[in-house]
């Protein structure tokens, strides 16, 4: 299951991007498995990467690697994580990077790796090698779909967004691409995302814009609350437009608003295709004192399965989202100050339900694919906003027979 | 589904505990939902209560009322949890309290008031007040069993355990019951536990026993991570075997661990009984450098959505647990240094699976009732030990379809 249409958006070239897919045969014959996105010289580069404390080799290797101006290929594999694999694994993810960097007359520093499956076994290098020449034989720039579908690992559906702006007569062209189906599963490590501009970027302006718009779109999205060994978030700034977006603050601000966009769309596009989702929920916490209590009181709303199955039935339960506001570990909450509101609908006001709440009125918001669960909770300035999934029979069914 | 066998042990009576069951009618006509515990005069009582921020008007007022040596009577009613009902909930606490207190001639004070069910909803109190002359015209000290049927919800199953030793040629009791099947169902206000002992305890050594006892038991049983708005465990000691613990340290210890054992095997019957429970799994987390890391580590385990489901699998997916390990927050881990094992199963050592692991050795631990997944961090000397359940479709649809 996943909500919304199955489309994927029109992919629009980047100057400076060229991608590649190819068959190597890693989980299932015959399947796109392999990718590898070309960047041309001189392109800044920033990457944010996964906080889990076992990273896998890949990872550990990206975070080595990037360098802007240095960096010339991303190469993706699925159905192998290379994670949990100890010092074979750093072997075989370095192995993957030279047999690529021979073939390009590149050094293997400037391949950054990226691997994505199952955790624990042994990356078949050999597999990958032989197919780098396809995907390199097919390098093209038309190729985003193709290499959206050459990243997807459970997801049922590719993931793309790509966007335009005018400026000065000028035109930049962001482009996108993610996979995940869970905000993790560490079996199948979850969640990489490339996105690739025209824009000029110096780098240390790309990195901060690329960990802002993170922070807005890919850091507030979760499934189960399980957070991968592999993921990873590249942003490529190939310059080829000519527009230098960091010298130009209006320019800056049109940029940073087009690059929140994709990355939120990308985002939400992961979690609509959560595993087993038949809602998209949106929990905005408001009127919070810190931005950790808005975080931590939304995140407990997200990953309660109380709530999320309750989301599943289309059942207005709230006494499950109070119980689980008053679990987030928020010092001194007074009940009497908090309000719900499953959209415009209040649920909880003056200590209980509200008085001009109806089980319609509730019913009809629960039933609609979108909800939005609103909690304000009275004591500062502060809001957040996540985005989560129901918790649903096929949920438990993919994960508890993913392996097998 | 649940766990083990569905047998009550023997349970024995407790000199100067009294107890009657009532129909009230409150959810479901003619079942039991009224529990009066009459307690003799002059017992110690002790509490613990829910953290949770959003404390149900019963908990509130049973920590007003509390006093050792004054209350007379345990007042509980199934159906209804008289939790989210503001300022009225506490006037239907206190007018139970009163109609039982004039019944049996002490002060409302002296009642402690406790509720179970669904959230949100006004307490019937005149159905309750109707209920309590039947059950105090069948008080009696056989009747444990009665009360542990009369206590339950969605529980599949009465909890009881009663335990017996001889000190110096007399006889000390203890016996207590249970009710939960989720470690909360924030819906139906999960965990109640009364525990009686007709050993005589000053009424600070009983609360400070209670509390270390409910640390090892009750505090670390979890079905769904989420935490009730109800829960309450009350310990009462008689004093009528005439045997004071608290002046005799070898009495105290033997006390201290006959309880211990009481309150533990109260808490596995809870998870034991978790909502579609088919497994009963402790997780067990050695060599840290501090309690909150190891707890931290265990509770994120029990609660990954993703190492639940393999467990109800029977999938021993050693990567779900090694990336919820990464993601417990533990500063500066290091994964060459940890050990996972399932059972005396080593899963993962070095940095990834370990090499004297088979599959065949892990699937025959994770295909028993009961399992042991044992995480050593080497980082020092603390211990630590939750119990959990898996993730079934049973848990979804229980959960989904709970309210309809």
């Amino acid at each position: 299951m996943a909500v919304g249409p199955a489309t994927l958006s029109e992919m629009f070239p980047v100057d400076g991007i060229r991608l590649g897919v190819a068959s190597a045969g890693i989980k299932k014959p015959g399947r796109k498995d392999v990718v590898v996105i070309e960047v041309c010289e001189g392109a800044s580069v920033a990457g944010v990467f996964t906080k889990n404390a076992f990273c896998a080799a890949p990872v550990v290797l990206s975070k080595q690697h990037i360098v802007s101006g240095s960096n010339r290929y991303l190469l993706t594999n699925t159905g192998n994580a290379n994670a949990g694999t100890g010092k074979q694994g750093m072997i075989d993810a370095q192995a993957c990077c030279e047999a690529l960097a021979v073939l390009t007359g590149v050094s293997a520093q400037d391949v950054l790796p990226f691997s994505t499956g199952v955790i624990g076994e042994k990356l078949p290098v050999d597999k990958i090698k032989t197919a780098l020449p396809d995907a390199l034989s097919n390098l093209g720039d038309d190729t985003w779909a193709l290499a959206a579908e050459g990243i997807m690992t459970t997801d049922t559906r590719p993931k793309g967004v790509s966007v335009q702006f005018q400026y000065e007569g000028k035109t930049i062209t962001l482009s996108g691409i993610s996979k995940g189906s869970g905000m993790i599963m560490p079996n199948m490590a979850t969640m990489l995302g490339y996105v690739a501009t025209d824009a000029a970027v110096n780098p240390d302006v790309l990195q901060s814009l690329l960990s802002q718009a993170a922070d807005k779109s890919f850091n507030r999205i979760t499934v189960d609350g399980d957070t991968s060994t592999n993921d990873s978030c590249i942003l490529i700034a190939t310059g080829k437009s000519g527009l230098q977006v960091d010298e130009d603050p209006a320019l800056l601000e049109q940029f940073t608003q087009a690059l929140e966009s994709v990355m939120l769309e990308l985002a939400l596009a992961i979690v609509k295709d959560g595993e087993g989702a038949t809602k998209l929920v949106t929990i905005q916490v408001e009127t919070a004192a810190s931005q950790k209590e808005a975080l931590d009181t939304a995140y407990t709303v997200a990953h309660s399965p109380l709530v999320k199955t309750a989301l599943f039935a289309s059942d207005p339960n709230w006494g499950r989202i109070l119980a689980a506001v008053g679990r987030a570990g928020i010092e001194n909450l007074v009940l009497d100050d908090l309000k719900i509101y499953l959209d415009d609908v209040c649920l909880v006001e003056n200590g209980g339900r509200a008085d001009s709440y109806t089980e319609e009125a509730g019913q009809a918001v629960m039933n609609q694919e979108n909800i939005l669960i609103r909690i304000c909770l009275n004591r500062g300035g502060v809001s957040e906003t996540v985005w989560t999934t129901d918790l649903s029979h096929d949920y438990v069914t993919i994960n508890a027979d993913y392996r097998s």
